[in-house]
């Protein structure tokens, strides 16, 4: 098995193989083969990153030296059937499927997953990809590792356990969060308001939790502990009985987070 | 009464004041006086924007044409009580303090409240605050909204009222969000990971917000409504009680949300 992976072959045309395949392709490394069920996305993408599409897997004549497989989590299992002891080194790019999925796999397999969301149609900075990587022996990691610095430079080698543990610190720090501005978009509509004044206000928090850290960038009524205007804003939340109750919790937490951290 | 302000007097050198001196010394409006108990802090300020520091308020001689009352919510109501009735406009820039706090000043009042977090020390973009103004006549909220002119341009008419759906709104976009980045680092933190993984992610996420909106950009498992996941993770929350009660709470929300969007 070669040192440093030189050509690939991806597996899927969603956004993550999308965007990878060109990430990959922009950082010198060789796509061999777009594979995708659906031959025009195939097409497509092979174009942009002067690869060959291809429809079914007996159709590879020359095998890469890694297949990432961008496929949905429930088809990952399926493909790793078919082409998982092809000789070349076989990786997933999921954050919730674990390692169990490569077991009739003799060698060569591992993860590589880009904490990163992906949108069609949007040009991306690739630079700001972490990868968290796992692979069966210490040469796929260093391998992953190798592939990782050269789009981003940003990686770090974590199992499934971890990678769940992030997974789940990524909901609550990006989904959740996104929700929390869908409830202030809510909560402005009823007021005629438009959520866009308060995109300067987000923009400065996201700026002070990467410049001080979320625990010491924490203001607000329930970071002083300000009873009056909490009980006030509960007060101005009876239309709005759900928002209400991830006030009260939400607020709960700010204030036991402080006590923890005085203590 | 003039129509527009070229002379203001600063009361408070906390960040507000601090800030707001800075920003509208530097839109070429006059500074005529810094006036704080802290004759140090006053000193500082005054100097920078190039006015008279004043530790009392009888030692001033020409009144500018607006007070700017910067000032905690609880010493707003003595500094009414002691200048309401300069003859000067006056106008406090708390976004919880109501309009009743006027009620024995006769005229020329209002708000000036900028919707931003201010940092000591931290070189902010001034053009990026929007300003809510309130007036107890049509000339003095025209006259607030040529103050805000000066420096971003952004501003909007709100009452009492509706400054306080919008503080509740920004508790809810800014200081719980900011929550949630606290509680991925303790996350993290446990799994030997640092909270920095997720920045790039963090940063996709408000790009989305803002370019597509919240409601639209909404992503993840409860999105998804994919139960496996969100049972998966709800799972490995065992030895977080709290974190796992919010989990559950914005993950029905955010599917509570969508089923109101898909009616």
């Amino acid at each position: 098995m070669k040192k440093n992976i030189t050509s690939v072959s991806i597996i899927g045309t969603g956004n993550v193989g999308w965007h990878l395949a060109i990430a990959l392709f922009k950082s010198g490394i060789e796509i061999r083969h777009i594979i995708a069920r659906s031959s025009a996305k195939a097409g497509e993408l092979a174009r942009i990153v002067d690869a060959s599409p291809v429809a079914n897997f007996t159709d590879i004549i020359k095998h890469p030296d890694m297949y990432l497989v961008c496929v949905s989590d429930d088809a990952i299992p399926g493909v790793v059937d078919i082409i998982g002891d092809s000789g070349a080194v076989i990786v997933h790019t999921s954050g919730s499927t674990g390692f169990e999925v490569f077991t009739h796999v003799k060698e060569n397999y591992g993860v590589f997953y880009p904490l990163q969301t992906f949108t069609r149609g949007n040009e991306m900075n690739y630079q700001e990809i972490p990868f968290l990587v796992e692979g069966d022996s210490k040469k796929v990691v260093e391998m992953l590792k190798g592939l990782a610095d050269t789009i981003s430079g940003i990686s770090r080698e974590a199992d499934s356990e971890m990678r769940k543990k992030i997974h789940i610190a990524a909901v609550f720090a990006c989904n959740f969060s996104n929700h929390l501005a869908a409830v202030a978009e809510t909560i402005l509509k009823e007021s005629g308001l438009e959520v866009d004044l308060l995109f300067p206000l987000m923009k400065e928090t996201y700026r002070k939790i990467i410049h001080i850290g979320p625990l010491k960038a924490q203001t607000g009524p329930a970071a002083r502990n300000d009873t009056n205007m909490i009980g006030s804003h509960l007060d101005a939340l009876v239309d709005f009985p759900e928002e209400l109750k991830m006030y009260k919790i939400l607020t709960d937490n700010i204030i036991r987070y402080r006590k923890k951290q005085n203590e």
